[in-house]
């Protein structure tokens, strides 16, 4: 039998706290401990659509499941009023190769393990104190990625700046406000966000790099989740390499996808520049955040591991409470 | 609403029937044509269990669907009674990337869709007369292939030879016997199988050569498709060598993961040996075979094409007969 849960269930039963959070930094810490078989993303790309359909998976040893998620991006979706990203993930019982589940979450599990990342990135890298935050974008991850935050710190104000339409940026405010009790600050460019803010997320789709390295400050955390494809560039390179300590998910895909790949392209850090992975900070491999001072960076392109644990998270949930339906 | 097909419905409802053949001979067709997007297979590897769940995938140019296969192989299954194979298709809309169906089909369309190769494989290389097949095996592709065979050739006896267990064998012979009207023939050897066949698919996971090219004879067809792996080889490299026509599903992959794997690395062939692809007969660039004197030799390793046209014509045939059940 398979359980196939709804999206509607998964939205209602599965959330961002503080538990999904530390099932995705136990997924980073298998990855570092080399426990974690994570193949390259497989593409399929819909090229006349501006489309692909991206597959990500990964095995850990010891955990009873593993998962695959298939993950659509299709741009000119918009257009015909869609949304561009869909997708939905299937666990497979790692000891018989079965089928278990189906979780048609729709892309939601993705944000929440995406923002999940945010919070472990967060929780070893960003200051003490970061009641002043900043968010670039409006979408549904500059939400998440603020969620996760005011799980690891106290924040009070958010200064946000998007490119979106005054009804998406005036809905981002009036949500987060609502939802985390915060100030929600509309800034007039990026530099202000980067200038006025102790950490600053950025979760945008944008082609061409926006955040400049001149604007950083002393105690400045970024985390940089918006690239992760090699034409997908936040950061200007420079910023990778004025960094004191410079973190990613997953080294080998952010080189090669996130912003550590136009970091190298333009020579501000080279293939000797010591870059950490997250779960390097979970296992105490490097104690992280060290000194208020520090200006440090993540990039966060999305691992397998991430939708592994937040699969079976999701499937034992709805285990738990009889979610979805079983078939077969 | 995403449907959701039961194995049972499939089982009842989608047959390795011509149609079938000539949905998959289209997407052999379209690869030629260059029409297709196939990735290299992802492979999740569960090393400690000797498992591992591959992905095949592709987009088929003005198709309106794409499909996604999540096969597992989990070969100590047997030791606890189960199957070591299963598996399930998602089936994607190639206009917006949302999801329209999951096949639960347990691997059967990956049957009906492997057989289906072998019977265009055999419709453009094998001779006019294979009233007497043979086959090496007695699982379900030794079923499956003989089923195809049936549907492009008159065969009247089927000789085989397995190293399966005297009841796996019998099964083998009462099903066929009952189901295509044959008289099917226990060899005592590989060799006597070759000698006495003018069409010949070996169907089995081995690790090790067992057909020899000093018993090929003019006239004889191969078909190959138990290799699928780096340390699988069912045929002698040599045998590559000695073929007048020497075929495959898909080049890049059989080269890699295939008896052209072995017959490269043996250096029976070399990467100037002619070697053409199942499309390149079907879009008549190569006439296949023209002599009922000629040896002919084809290595099916399963393309993602084949995937996505059997699913599609799944998906379509369930939408049709309202099969399964709308969730979402």
């Amino acid at each position: 039998m398979v359980r196939v849960v709804t999206e509607r269930e998964l939205l209602d039963h599965i959330a961002l706290d503080l538990s999904a959070v530390e099932d995705v930094e136990r997924g980073f810490a298998e990855l570092d401990k080399g426990n974690a078989t994570v193949p390259p993303i497989m593409m399929i790309p819909v090229p006349h659509l501006d489309a692909e359909v991206d597959i990500k998976a990964a095995y850990i040893k010891g955990l009873p499941m593993l998962a695959v998620k298939v993950a659509s991006g299709f741009f000119r979706n918009p257009e015909k009023g869609l949304p561009s990203q869909s997708g939905q993930m299937v666990v497979i019982d790692a000891e018989t190769g079965f089928l278990q589940g189906v979780l048609l979450d729709n892309g939601y599990l993705t944000q929440v393990r995406t923002g999940a990342a945010g919070a472990v990135a967060a929780k070893y890298l960003a200051p003490k104190d970061c009641a002043n935050a900043g968010v670039v974008g409006a979408g549904a991850q500059a939400r998440f990625q603020m969620r996760a935050l005011a799980l690891i710190r106290d924040i009070r104000t958010i200064r946000s700046f998007s490119l979106d339409s005054d009804d998406v940026r005036d809905a981002y405010t009036r949500d987060m406000e609502r939802e985390l009790g915060v100030k929600v600050i509309t800034a007039a460019s990026v530099e202000e966000v980067v200038r006025e803010s102790s950490i600053v997320v950025t979760t945008t789709p944008s082609r061409r790099p926006f955040l400049k390295a001149a604007w950083l400050h002393p105690g400045l955390h970024i985390t940089s989740m918006g690239a992760d494809a090699e034409e997908k560039q936040e950061l200007e390179g420079a910023v990778a390499g004025a960094v004191n300590i410079l973190a990613c998910d997953l080294k080998a895909q952010s080189t090669r996808l996130g912003e550590l790949r136009s970091a190298l392209r333009d020579g501000a850090i080279t293939a000797e520049t010591p870059i950490f992975e997250l779960g390097a900070f979970v296992n105490g491999k490097h104690p992280g955040r060290t000194d208020e001072q520090q200006v440090t960076m993540c990039d966060l392109t999305g691992v397998g591991v991430q939708d592994t644990m937040i699969s079976l998270r999701a499937y034992a949930i709805a285990q738990e409470k009889g979610l979805g339906v079983e078939i077969g």
